[in-house]
C-alpha cells in the first residue's frame, strides 16, 4: 500500500477557552486544504476521529456538523476507538483511498475537553475501560500505574527512571509553539511532583487538552497529477486487545502494539532500525517506556536506559515524540493519532523548524486506545 | 462493486431488559458468522455501528469490548453518524472489502436504550441534531413535524395520509417475530392515538428500542472459495446534508437521500422500477412518505397515494419495509441501518417465511442520520 500525505495541519494544543469544538475542527481541516493547495471540493470522503464530543458536548453527528460548517456534502463519518480514534482516522481515510473508489481522502482528529471540570472528564475518559474496573472506581492513571509497578519490579528499574520520557518531551515541546506546554522541566520539578497513583506522579502524565489535527491523503495519480507525491504512508495496522487490564496475562506489554507493528514493519518492508524518528502514545511515562519495547526499538527492559542515556532524545539515536508527545504537547483524545501523522510528515519534509530531526527518511506513528484495547501504527516514508 | 452478502442475523428488537448491550452485540455476531458458515477467525476486520453507548452506558470502546467477548484480536473499528450508524458500519465495511486488503469483514449495529427514562433518552437522541435546535427545545419529532406540515400543505395531503405507513408497517410486523410491535393497528388507532408535535401522533412515531444485527461481507474470490455468491451488494453510497433543519431551503425533501440514491442506481446500473422492495427510514410516518419521492419511487407529491392504495404493502406493487420498519419492527438506533440490509438479504434469499416478497432479486436500504444529516443507501441483488 501507498497512500500519499498531500497536506497537514495541527492547530494550537491547549486550554482553547475562547475556542469551540466547531472552530477546532474546522480550522484543521482548512489548514489541511490550504497546505494540500487543492480545493475544499475535491476531497471525497472525511474521517472524523473524536472520543468524547456525544458524551461531554452533546453533539454526536459530527460528520453532519463538519460538512455543514464546511460548506460540502462529502461523504463524512466519525470513527472512535477511545484514545487511538485519531490513528483510526488515518487508518480509515487509507483504506479508502487504498480502495480506488475515492482518489482523496481527509482524516480529521478533535477534542474539546478543559471546559468541563476534572472529575467529568476523568469519568468520561473511563467510558473506554471495561465495566467491571470502572465500577471499582479505577482510573486510566490507576490503571498504567500497575503497569508501571510491574515493570519497576521486573526490570529492577528505578521510580526516578520515569521521570525522563517526561523531561525529554517538555524539552520537545519548548521548540514546538504548537504545543500545550512549550517549557522544559528538571529532573527535581518531576519527581518532587505530586503523586497521582503510586508510582506516577502528576508529571508522568499527559494533560487534559482541546486541539484538532488533520491529514490530506491522496492516491499516487492524484497526486501526481498535484506534482506531490514526496511522503507516503507504507503501512497502517490496526490490532485489538482486550478491554481490560484484569484479562492480561503480561503487565509489561501491550500486546496490540507489539502485534500492530510487526505487521506494520512488514507491509512497509522496513525495521526498527530504519527509523528517523517515532511518535509514541506516551499518555503516562511508562507507556513510553514500554512502548519502546512493544515497537522492537530495544530488548525487553531496556526502554529505561534508552531514556536515561539521551537516545531518544533530539540529536540522540532515533528521537523519540519530538513534537512533545502527549505529555507536553499535549493530548485533545481524538486529535492525537492523526497529530502524531502531522508531526512526522512535517519532520520528513524537512519543515520541522528549531526541532527537525536530521535526513529524516522513515517516521512510525503509535497510537493506542484504553490500556491497549486498540493500537494503531502508521509508517511513513519519503 | 460487488461485495458478497455471506450471512446476516437480527436479534429480536423490543425492551429487552433482561439483556445488556455486550449480550445483544455478541449474539448479533455470533449469528452471523453461523449464518455465514465461516470460523470466527476468518474474519478481518469489523465496523461497529452504535450511536448511544458513550453517553448512555459509558462505554465507548465497543471494538476492544467485542473483541475481548468474542476472544479475537480482529481489527475493530466503532463508526457513528447518527441513526446512520449502522448504514454507515456497512458501508465501511464494503470498502474494506473493496480495497483489497481484506477479504471479509463484519459490519455490526447495535443499541441499548430501554433502561433509561424517556428524558434521558430524547435528550441524548438530539445530540445528533444542531446546536441550535437542541438550545432552542426541539425534539426529532418536533423537527419531522415540521416536514409534515409544509408537505400536508404543499401537496394538499389529510392528517389521515399520515396514518398508513404505520398500518402497513404495523401489517409486516405482525408477520415478523424479530419485531418489537408483531400486531396490526387499525386507522382509527392511529388516528386517534395523543398528538406528540402536531400533525404527528404518538402511532406515527417510532419506538426506543434494544437490538442488534450483522452481516458478513466477503470478496467474490473469498465466497467463491465458500461456494457462497448469491447476493451482492452492487452500490454502497453515503451523503452528507447540513446538521440543522433551519440551514434547509426545502422541507419536503432530503437531499442527502435523492442524491445518494441517485448515485446508487447509476453504480448498480439499476433504476427505481427494478426495486423487488425497499427498506427506507420511517422514524415517523412522514420519514417514509417524503423517502419515497426522496428515493425516486414515484414524482413528488405522489407517495401519500401509494400509501393509501396498497401499493407500497406486501403483495403490492413495491413493498416497502416489510420487517415493519423503525416503526413496528423497532428502531435501536445503531442496528437499524444493518437490520434494514439483513431483512433485504433475507427477502432476495428466499427466507423471509411469511413476509417473503415474491421473486425478490434487487432490493434497497435506506438509512437515516438526524434530520438528514446523513444519509446511506446500500443496493443488493441477486
Amino acid at each position: 500500500m501507498k497512500t500519499v500525505v498531500l497536506g497537514a495541519y495541527q492547530t494550537k494544543f491547549g486550554e482553547l477557552w475562547d475556542k469551540g469544538l466547531d472552530d477546532l475542527l474546522l480550522e484543521a481541516v482548512q489548514g489541511a486544504i490550504e497546505d494540500a493547495g487543492i480545493d475544499k471540493r475535491k476531497i471525497e470522503i472525511i474521517y472524523i476521529g473524536n472520543k468524547l464530543a456525544g458524551k461531554l458536548l452533546d453533539q454526536n453527528h459530527l460528520s453532519a456538523l463538519l460538512g455543514e460548517s464546511l460548506g460540502i456534502k462529502t461523504p463524512s463519518v466519525r470513527v472512535e476507538a477511545a484514545c487511538a480514534s485519531g490513528g483510526m482516522a488515518v487508518a480509515q481515510g487509507c483504506l479508502a483511498v487504498n480502495s480506488g473508489q475515492f482518489q482523496t481522502a481527509l482524516a480529521v482528529g478533535v477534542e474539546k475537553m478543559t471546559d468541563l471540570s476534572t472529575e467529568e472528564i476523568s469519568s468520561a475518559l473511563m467510558t473506554a475501560a471495561g465495566q467491571d474496573e470502572q465500577a471499582n472506581g479505577l482510573s486510566f492513571v490507576g490503571l498504567y500505574a500497575l503497569l508501571a509497578n510491574k515493570y519497576l519490579d521486573k526490570y529492577q528499574a528505578k521510580e526516578e527512571d520515569l521521570a525522563f520520557p517526561a523531561i525529554k518531551n517538555h524539552f520537545h515541546a519548548s521548540l514546538n509553539k504548537k504545543a500545550q506546554f512549550p517549557f522544559s522541566l528538571t529532573l527535581d520539578q518531576v519527581v518532587d511532583s505530586p503523586i497521582i497513583a503510586r508510582p506516577l506522579k502528576l508529571l508522568h502524565c499527559s494533560p487534559i487538552s482541546d486541539g484538532a489535527a488533520a491529514v490530506v491523503l491522496a492516491s499516487k495519480e492524484f497526486a501526481k497529477s498535484k506534482e506531490r507525491k514526496s511522503v507516503y504512508i507504507t503501512a497502517s495496522v490496526q490490532r485489538t486487545g482486550s478491554l481490560s487490564l484484569a484479562k492480561r496475562d503480561n503487565l509489561t506489554e501491550i500486546e496490540a502494539s507489539s502485534s500492530a507493528s510487526q505487521a506494520a514493519y512488514q507491509l512497509a518492508g522496513v525495521s526498527p532500525e530504519d527509523l528517523s524518528l517515532l511518535e509514541v502514545h506516551d499518555c503516562f511515562s511508562i507507556a513510553e517506556i514500554v512502548a519502546l519495547e512493544d515497537l522492537g526499538i530495544c530488548q525487553r527492559g531496556e526502554a529505561y536506559y534508552l531514556e536515561r542515556n539521551g537516545e531518544v532524545k533530539l540529536g540522540g539515536r532515533r528521537p523519540v515524540n519530538v513534537s512533545g508527545g502527549l505529555k507536553a504537547c499535549g493530548h485533545p483524545v481524538g486529535a492525537t493519532g492523526v497529530k502524531q501523522v502531522v508531526e512526522v510528515y512535517n519532520q520528513l519534509k524537512g519543515r520541522a523548524g528549531e526541532r527537525q530531526v536530521k535526513e529524516a527518511k522513515v517516521g512510525l506513528t503509535h497510537n493506542v486506545g484504553g490500556i491497549g484495547g486498540t493500537a494503531v501504527i502508521h509508517i511513513l516514508q519519503k
